[in-house]
């Protein structure tokens, strides 16, 4: 690497030129759902293990937040956990994604419990929330961007799904539309935040990485998925099996 | 779960059967790697990987140490580090798995810095030295006894690795033949320990829980490297893609 300090234009290219090679649209598990070429079991597995991390997006939030000293960060950050964790006992984004799983079949106790969920999911949500919690408030801010990019999928996904999935209604997708208003607002901010914030090339590398690790964290999640449901369909000890290839 | 205490006998029988049913010689990529029927450049990434996982066994150790406050405990836990480390510089575990690494061809650099290990791997063995710094000491003590289960997969995997692959060497295999009369010492200490800590039939399930998930940290692992490196062969960005197929 330079030691130059990147203009903050060259930096926002690299980020986005990071999602353009890492972001998990780009892995065969989606281009998998999103076509409607995954049956109700694998549809399943999928919602299941990913309600463990937007389960755990607010406690990673609260590790950010717990760390800055400005009310006017914090407040802005606090809408993340706003918008998960609703105002009213039934609403946020957590109680959305139950709605799917409800959709789905799954028995709430066993999706909030994390029954049956792989361990890889738990080993890289957690690394996620660790991250957040144990690196500079710059890396935790640049952790988020990986937002930048989910308008377009949530797009992709909730048009595939509704047309492919008879188990699936647009009621149950709930979830993704409040996302399609929600995402654009936080990553605008975290992305002004890095480019301002990131005073030297070596702040700015941090950043990059920061960014990097978090793709790594949805990537190794949709791995998992893919390798246990898919192909060759090693479900680990322990994880879920679908009672249907219907 | 009852209440009532197991005994020592049967919480060991309990223990023992966790390893009959998780532990990771029953993965199907050990199966491939013993059988001869990986090429060298699988072989490579399974040492790649595994090495991160020796490498941070020390910090584990430490970690556990550092919650001791009985010196005969803090000694006999202690020995556990000095079989990594060495005492010498190149003696130790850990120098010998880079002779493994060494001989397979790979560079001892990108070794020692990770490059290319899959981020699978990195969330499942930080998971685990995660766990030993936080959980209680007991848990801590328990996760360590897969080794009880080591000592066949070790005998298995050298005179399977001996027997099919010319490129390796029993001189690149000095690591196992070491752990051969360590694992069984370490464990027998172990399992002594928990069978004696473990005083409420909560702590007993704590035990059990903790070798559940110390199976998975293993699993996760050998399940990373089947998906990237034999079926379906999805390395994931930025992942060690070997140079031969030979």
């Amino acid at each position: 690497m330079s030691d130059a300090l990147l203009t903050p234009e060259a930096l926002e290219a690299a980020l986005r030129q990071i999602g353009a090679e890492r972001y998990h649209n780009l892995h065969p598990f989606h281009r998998l759902l999103h076509e409607g070429r995954l049956n109700r079991g694998q549809v399943q597995a999928w919602a299941l293990n990913r309600y463990y991390y937007q389960s755990r997006i607010p406690l990673k939030d609260a590790a950010l937040m717990s760390r800055v000293e400005d009310p006017a960060l914090r407040r802005e950050w606090r809408r993340r956990i706003e918008d998960h964790d609703g105002t009213n006992e039934g609403d946020g984004g957590i109680n959305r994604w139950l709605a799917l799983t409800d959709g789905l079949g799954l028995r709430r106790a066993d999706v909030e419990a994390g029954r049956g969920i792989l361990p890889a999911t738990r080993f890289a949500v957690d690394a996620y929330v660790r991250f957040v919690r144990d690196r500079s408030l710059l890396e935790a801010v640049a952790s988020s961007l990986t937002e930048l990019f989910s308008p377009n999928i949530i797009s992709e996904r909730v048009s595939g799904m509704l047309r492919h999935y008879d188990f699936i209604s647009e009621d149950t997708l709930r979830y993704f539309g409040h996302r399609l208003s929600q995402a654009p607002r936080d990553s605008d901010f975290a992305l002004d935040y890095v480019k301002r914030e990131a005073r030297t090339r070596q702040e700015q590398e941090q950043v990059l990485e920061a960014l990097r690790f978090k793709c790594d964290v949805l990537w190794a999640q949709l791995d998992a998925l893919y390798l246990a449901y898919v192909e060759p369909g090693m479900v680990p000890p322990g994880g879920f099996r679908p009672d249907n290839t219907a």
